[in-house]
């Protein structure tokens, strides 16, 4: 029989409306993967009567309790008290959470107030979580058939606490093990995904076989209950092959961050540095190539173009070609990712020039035209697309034209066709 | 007396982390600016038994229960049947709403299926909130004391269906107007803000003063109700005035998007154009200025100068500089600034070299530590910055790093030492 959750946040700041409850998604996916069943979210604010009310609450109706939030040192955090209280234990301080606490301060040079000994209060008899990514430990304990788990509410020390510490403890509420593999699709979007493998899915139960909708691409998780971590890779693997069988190249990567890191990895690999010109993604791009740590070892930098100036200036986009046809054309793509690798000496370079929005540019050209092209040892590439569609505004406009320009680099790192299919090919040498 | 309200979310997919409840936010934060107490938050599936449990919990605790989701034409679509049960009400086919949904279809010039009447099916008596935004309206009704809103569940619908037609509504429970004015605060944390001001703060009854911690800034939001609208503002001028005069030139200004606006158009009054010269932050500052729609008016363009080889090639920092003290000191930065001032031909250049982490770097200088640079027609400004805490991880140091360059930039605008206080002062001409 599977178990259920109760997910239970605090926070007042969650209740203001000045943080989103992003811990509740990624611990519901987390669980979900575990095969637990998470049956309901609850948030309240810092107050000791209605979070003691909502705990009562919650252990009438799930068996596990996943606190987040409230752990930290100033006097409105007080889920431990409560939890505590609520289950019967003492709050008990632990010497090596102290300890742990005073290391981490050490590490990033810096004072430590004594309230924050208060954090290495625990719940008597409980497992702590310790916390590699923050100073507050969680904690995790058994009562009365119900499990409680308590994760502190940074989103940055959530999530790994979660996956590093409370997975584990609670491997022991399934019987064998869970393991997951999320493969990653660019190219199609989240119900055509759907309805190519909706049949398949729904055949399946063990792996199970969900897609969820990214910005702008598609993750499909494949998940397996097994004996032994080997028994459930093996259920896995089947079903990847053939997912890939039926997308193909579309599945740019398995278990990894997004296109950035392929492109980062595959380039590393090749022997080959990385280059960017922007204009209507204004620097977006080797943001998020520099979102990945480590990306020296591939990426050397980049140019945002966003006036024609600095088109033909920096990149030598041609003025003629800029005078005549202006900025948004294949022509103008194809010469900024040229120009960018040959100034910034990078073996490969991509580009993105378009019109964003909100309104259309001063040549009519629509929101949502974009250019994207990669110049390559052996030539260069342009992408003309059309990103416009109800409800994408300029920040989506611009997460597609960045994910478009990575995935041509994906593509010829991997001896594909750059510009892929139903799209204009062009400007090969 | 003020009301209390719980949000109750719908929908198996928020439990499944397949979406985040980016509604909840959103509607705490404009109950909370109407002056409701918003005391919950829940969410459970799409299931009656639930739902209904979770209804009969809500109208014990709280006085206005704002649902979201479950309002659309599929058989898992149930929140307004159980709550017209819950509150012993039929409900009733309202013709006038059936034409609305085939209008709406008609605009979007797409097929009506018939399911889609399903969604003109409300509760007897009630309230119909139109929604101009989808197909599934909304409604609102009163019984026995407790106020009933249902908003669709799409962020993109739910939002404006709030603003638009449930505030409105909800008017009814506060007497008068409530209008709010948010002051952006860079240059000290929250807690600081919130010592500088708690004595006022908890003085403040009308208007009340509320601060929120951003990502590397803090916003106060003044909010006043009154008869009308002049009176309103007439209470929020003299604590904003009275903010101001506590905290000088660290509020960098009133209803704005960011530090990148004011810069913009900071820069734009002044008839000046910004440039950018990255390491560190890796075209994030020049992403964020073209974040802001317009950003052409005054942005010209950047380079991302990763490599060191880009930032003497292409912004010409000294080889022998970059040899001797590496890319992270205080001379990069400023050359860097320089460098793109004279590459880009701008009138305002920004510049930042740091160790982002999560390592330090080769010549063992530590995560955190940053230089930003201004360079500016009157000469060029540098500061120094340790940006490590506990927490603080790549994507925290880059945005961190980002809004200190902005902020230089916006400083030397308002005709203010670019550096600021307490950091180190140099390089001017």
């Amino acid at each position: 029989m599977s178990h259920t959750v109760e997910i239970l946040s605090v926070g007042t700041e969650l209740l203001l409306g000045n943080i989103v409850n992003s811990d509740a998604q990624a611990l519901s996916r987390e669980l979900s993967g575990l095969g637990l069943n998470v049956l309901y979210h609850s948030v309240v604010g810092d107050n000791p009567g209605r979070l003691r009310a909502a705990v009562e609450l919650a252990r009438t109706r799930a068996d596990v309790i996943v606190t987040t939030g409230g752990l930290g040192p100033t006097c409105d955090d007080l889920t431990k008290q409560v939890l505590a209280e609520c289950f019967g234990r003492r709050l008990v301080f632990h010497p090596e959470c102290a300890e742990a606490i005073r290391a981490y301060f050490a590490r990033m040079g810096k004072e430590m107030t004594d309230n924050n000994l208060q954090q290495a209060c625990l719940p008597e008899g409980c497992d702590i979580l310790d916390n590699a990514w923050g100073t507050a430990p969680g904690c995790a304990f058994e009562a009365g058939g119900t499990y409680v788990v308590m994760l502190p509410g940074p989103p940055s020390e959530c999530l790994p606490m979660f996956l590093e510490r409370a997975a584990p403890w609670l491997a022991r509420l399934s019987e064998g093990v869970i393991r997951s593999r999320t493969l990653r699709v660019f190219g199609l979007g989240e119900s055509a995904v759907e309805a190519l493998l909706r049949d398949r899915m729904n055949r399946l139960s063990n792996p199970t076989l969900a897609p969820y909708a990214k910005e702008g691409e598609v993750e499909l998780r494949v998940t397996a209950k097994a004996d032994t971590p080997e028994a459930a890779d093996a259920l896995i693997a089947p079903v990847e092959a053939e997912v890939r069988a039926l997308l193909g190249d579309l599945v740019y990567g398995a278990d990894v961050s997004g296109l950035e890191q392929v492109v980062l990895e595959g380039a590393r690999a090749r022997g080959l540095t990385l280059g960017t010109a922007e204009s209507c993604t204004g620097g977006l791009i080797a943001k998020r190539l520099t979102d990945v740590p480590g990306a020296a070892s591939a990426f050397k930098g980049g140019v945002v173009s966003y006036h024609c100036e600095v088109k033909a200036g920096t990149l030598g986009v041609s003025q003629a070609l800029l005078d005549e046809q202006g900025p948004v054309c294949a022509g103008v793509a194809e010469q900024m990712a040229r120009g960018a690798r040959r100034v910034l000496g990078c073996g490969l370079a991509v580009s993105a020039t378009g019109v964003a929005g909100p309104d259309p540019d001063d040549r009519g050209n629509p929101v949502g035209l974009v250019y994207t092209a990669l110049a390559a040892p052996d030539g260069c590439w342009v992408k003309k697309l059309n990103l416009a569609s109800p409800g994408a505004r300029r920040d989506r406009i611009r997460t597609l034209a960045a994910n478009h320009a990575l995935d041509m680099a994906r593509r010829w790192l991997a001896g594909l066709d750059p510009a892929g299919r139903d799209v204009q090919r062009g400007w090969t040498d």
